[in-house]
């Protein structure tokens, strides 16, 4: 089955011209990426008839999807297990806010796949349209190479951010190891590194390295999603903004032209914008839960990454890993909000090319063509309750500030509380494992 | 009479058929059970005539009404002593407030009640438009059916928060008992009860179990004030979105269809969409003080209960108290805020369906109804201070953040007053007796 | 000069009837309680012709004005010197804003009075159009009235607020004389209150009455300044406002009757509110300063005297001079900003009556005055920084918030700072004396 | 070389007359300084075509500012080693500020040189245009003489900063030496200026005066760089508002004639307000980094100022400095708003003499120009992140008030961090000296 996925991949993606420069060929292979760790099980996606997309129930796609929830979930509520014990402070309910968000990450994108077909057959229609001669632009940076690229820069990032994370661990273990005299207690190096990383799941059943093999994996799926839900969105962001793009230069090119645009040309142009604004509702209001979500969980994490560098780290791998994490959260989550406000930007260019049409071209159909590029919030919107522009960008800076104080005055006020002794963890895990 | 008043709900009631579906009919059942608590006094509610709508100064509603009024500001009178005698602190000064609040809500559907002939007439004139042919929209999901199922679940999970209230005082009561070996002392449970909840007021008269009786109606009346106030909110907004909805699928269908509309068609749907709007703005007049009321009330009562829940409580029935009752009045202002909030919604909604008229249909009056429909905020607003779309949602949940800070540092600050000390009651008692 | 004074307002002011019902008859009494007191010294106000209103540099209102301006000032220096000596804190600074507000706005005032002539003639060109047949309202409630009414009640509250003041100081001082045993000392009390009062004055030479009777004379002012330059605002947004509420009634009765408007009569109607508009910008461009300073000096005092009222206060006197005060301030401010915003909603109210103009009587002029009315902000605006309407209300009242915050941060910094022991003043007296 | 630059400068400057007042011509000084301290090395400003703008990479210029870039980077590397070893405060960080800024400044200039041929293509065009017959304005204050005063005044309050900036130093230093009894120690005093401010710099080489002068000069240019950055924003400013003005005269003009105005002069009006409208966006395009720059930098130095003004000083002089520094650095920021926001508002003003057009002369070209007029922001914008407007000045004082707080909070816990004992200078210099 895998050499038919990657013969598929291969092969259909071969053939690409710019005549098949559509979005769902595009987006298919970080589809499939994401279902390997079992998220956003859609079927019918190497078929080029949107209307075979949909969620096959009993399919392997969707048992991994929710073998992984369940997964998850267990992790969760055993680490709300541990942190009934040990007492919760602003640092260490983390884990319990990443296993959470993780979780329902992966719900919605389950919730987003049985409505993905409605998009799916609206997109083509509107990428048929721009693929169509006159708005075909030849420039070697197809919307293909623009999703390959943003996708594959931003995985690898990912990749090295995961990785750096359980360096950091390995490291942190390592000191304690020789801080502690555990030396001797300490011969296989996975084995204590998945009882430590797992401490929360292993208080309930004896350790095993194919338990441990598997909730790695959970672990990195988890991990993945997170990444995985802002990466959906820009990719989502740069192809409608492409097709935005495509109508302004399109109307320019006329306009800069010598001969007149007669009131049929901008009859079609119209309604190819209505076109794209329709597709972007309809992808609003299936991204809306993601999109809130997203906002919220981004700024959380910046907000504890800056706790955490702005306190005298322990090691210089530390000091390493918590700044690469910040940085790395900070340039995904300003990539996210300026792609999706580009949609916004991009939306509103063609405003330029009609204000600047002379008197005797000026008809009915440009006012309400001006008209509609003058009033309308076209963006991306966290279910109404805001619209991605380059402004909210700005405003979110000013409320990280407010946010960080909230969490530095908890920060203080749970001081002593959650801390966990050096050298003791043999005997919480005891302690666990005894229950009390 | 109270046979007589069964007998109209469900005579009149049952021969409801769509051409029937008004406002004023869905909500009768919700005004009688206000009226029973004594609120909003309005008579000719069966009536089918919105003229015979009026406030009857010397009927038993509005002496109930006055009678609950009068009781809840002796009530606040004998608290204030209460506080002036044991100092205030951010916690205990929440009943007084609450007190206020009731009586001022009350007062405020008196005043409403009186202003409100001129609302039904308005009211009944849309609601004529709107059951017309061309509008009914054919589907089980009727206004009345939504009303009624709007106003019972929330009235029930009302009546749960308030008993569950009364459950948490009477477990921290038993505990009281015995770490204070008061078992001997209290023979009669329900006068300990009463003695305690209404200490302030008990302090200036001796007990009778009629008295009692009557302060706990007065005190589940007050506490059923709160939750109308809001729920009529609700009710309102349902009823009026209902409305822009039906010209939003009225004009779809018109505009999917082959044959062209004409003018005459879009001077009618206009006409109807202004007729609604004045509705809108004569509601709004009448309700904005208690929109404004309600606003303050739930953002002054989430505050309290997260600063409650925060912290650390002394026994699970608190918790479970704590948590629900912040959950269901987040719950409820949430619900509040997005039904005010589909209102504009469904306001906007026809331009979708005008912007993609062809050109050929176009007309001056779809260039007004246009014109309209983009530049002016049809929303309930609370006095005009604000408008109460979506986006208020989003920043009103920054507020609470910034005033969560404020009542922190107030509550810090009172730490230590308003304390009783434990097993004090009865020495409390006396010495508000004694009056010093 | 004074009989010719009182003459002059009661003969001209007796024939008044709707024909004459301009603002500046309406203001004049305002105007000339102001200059008593030596604020806003324009001459010319007793003429109907609104060229003859000028500033008479070496008129005894101008020397008056300048009089008290140089003796505010030098209060304010000893001021300066006085906190130099004995440290400044968040609540003693409070006297030496005041002094220096008060400075600021007689000066602001005066520079205002040079710029009034142009006010004053356009003015009087938009009551001559409103003042017209068409325009006039038979209503006992005339210009005149509205104004005599606020100014008289607002200056009625403002001078109990005053005399609140100075009872309060002399409470203060009575216990403090008990207190520290000195009756003896004390034989004349209006020394001993003036010594006390301007004890920063009294620092720099001896004693007499007259000088204790003029710098009394000088508080006064002062004190009345501040209260003058919110009822200025109030009164010139009345008028205003009033101007935009005729039009709105003249086109609501035309829109009403039966017989078609032509486009004459839009034509009439949108030239009329251009001329408000016009008057608006002039009247806005004078005020800007003022209206800057008054918004400030609001924000500040509220928030001061919100300090002083949360904290304990020593004597029951101190508890209700201080309430009230708040309570004052908190109306005045309100009151202002309402005034202020009315204008904004008095000048939007047309769309009203426009929206509902049925299709047969549109024209293009209808078009653009709906277009006007749509899009242009018409409000008073602290020079340009903001526009004054109900939702700047609702958030300065949130400024509130955060600067009482900063407020109380400063308070607790600068405790036991600018602190005065108690029976100390005559020590302090000889050491302010003795220079060191 | 100089002769020939002072020789251009005078001749071609002397021709101006109206018909040569460009921007280019004016801002031609002001180039030249700041190229004498290495900053924006554009060749060919002495050309009269716009065309012979551009960076000559092997020229003087270019070599002296990556000099310069070098030697701040150098600078900064050293500071950051001095911080490690003492400790970061909320105080002591503010010079590591200024050097980053500062690169980064002349780096942005530099990169923004590479791109000002095309604006100056634009501006030349423009220019062209409004130095026309009609839209002439002889005025002795053409815009030669306004850049020249701005630039003139500005660059002159920013030597006497600089410079009181150095004898506030020197003071502290001759306090110091008299305090620790170091006379004998320091013979040559600039020496021993240049050893204290730059200790960075010398723990890593042996002094010499040759290194110490030209130390001096790069910390004079850095100075410069942030100061010039500011008026280089506020002449671009100038400029383009007084094209817009001259728009506003213009149609001001005809609009009050008697004879009306055809549509042709419309269209011509409108294509010219076009034509700025583009100059706009391609220097907001430019600008809008060094834009966002200049906001935060001035935002972070005014909150710090504030912070250093609020504490106890030492001396007199330090108070003097830090005084006058807080008020030059917020003058200088309000009168950059102010200029920036001058655009808007000159871009708004049309519309008050297209609404006053009466209806006989109303045409489609006129109602495009009002729609355009109404709907559009022009203003400079921080990359589309907010526009430069007079509310958003307003917002961020509000906002200075926040980050004050967050500042304060940093500065009370960096308390007794980056502390240098007194009197230690010697030894510390040691210290780095020896490395550790």
């Amino acid at each position: 089955m895998f050499a038919k996925v990657v013969r598929k991949i291969l092969i259909l993606e071969s053939d690409l011209d710019n005549t098949h420069d559509t979005f769902h060929r595009a987006i298919r292979p970080f589809i499939v990426v994401g279902q390997l760790f079992g998220i956003f099980p859609i079927a019918g996606i190497f078929s080029n008839n949107a209307r075979h997309v949909r969620v096959d129930w009993f399919s392997v796609r969707v048992i991994l999807n929710l073998v992984i929830i369940g997964a998850g979930s267990f992790n969760m509520i055993t680490e709300i297990q541990r942190l009934r014990t040990i007492g919760i402070s602003a640092k260490n309910i983390n884990h319990l806010v990443f296993l959470i968000d993780a979780c329902l990450i992966s719900t919605l994108f389950l919730r987003m796949a049985t409505q993905w077909q409605r998009v799916a057959i609206k997109w083509s229609q509107v990428d048929k349209i721009f693929l169509s001669e006159s708005y075909r632009i030849c420039s070697w940076w197809t919307l293909k190479r623009k999703i390959w690229f943003t996708a594959g820069l931003l995985l690898l990032l990912a990749c090295g951010e995961h990785i750096l994370s359980i360096v950091n661990t390995l490291s942190d273990q390592q000191h304690e190891i020789r801080h502690c005299g555990w030396e001797q207690n300490v011969t296989d190096m996975f084995r204590h590194f998945a009882l430590r990383k797992f401490a929360n799941v292993y208080s309930y059943f004896p350790y095993s390295s194919y338990s441990a093999g598997f909730f790695m994996f959970v672990s990195s799926a988890l991990t993945l999603y997170w990444n995985y839900l802002d990466i959906f969105i820009i990719l989502l962001s740069i192809a409608i903004a492409t097709r935005f793009n495509q109508i302004h230069k399109h109307i320019q090119t006329i306009a800069q032209g010598v001969f007149a645009s007669n009131e049929q040309f901008w009859i079609r142009v119209r309604s190819d914008y209505v076109s794209v604004c329709e597709l972007l509702d309809e992808v609003d209001r299936v991204v809306s839960w993601i999109m809130l979500i997203s906002c919220a969980t981004n700024l959380y994490f910046i907000c504890l990454q800056i706790l955490n560098v702005s306190q005298k780290l322990r090691y210089v791998m530390n000091d390493v890993y918590y700044c690469f994490s910040l940085l790395f959260l900070i340039g995904r989550t300003v990539t996210m909000f300026l792609c999706a406000a580009s949609i916004h930007e991009a939306a509103k260019k063609p405003l330029d090319v009609v204000t600047k049409i002379p008197n005797s071209g000026w008809c009915v159909e440009l006012d309400r063509f001006a008209t509609q590029l003058k009033s309308e919030t076209v963006a991306l919107s966290g279910m109404g309750f805001f619209h991605i522009t380059r402004q909210l960008l700005f405003s979110m800076a000013g409320t990280i500030v407010t946010y960080e104080l909230v969490m530095l005055k908890f920060d203080r006020q749970s001081e002593g509380k959650g801390y966990i002794r050096p050298c003791s963890f043999f005997e919480i895990e005891k302690k666990w494992l005894t229950g009390k």
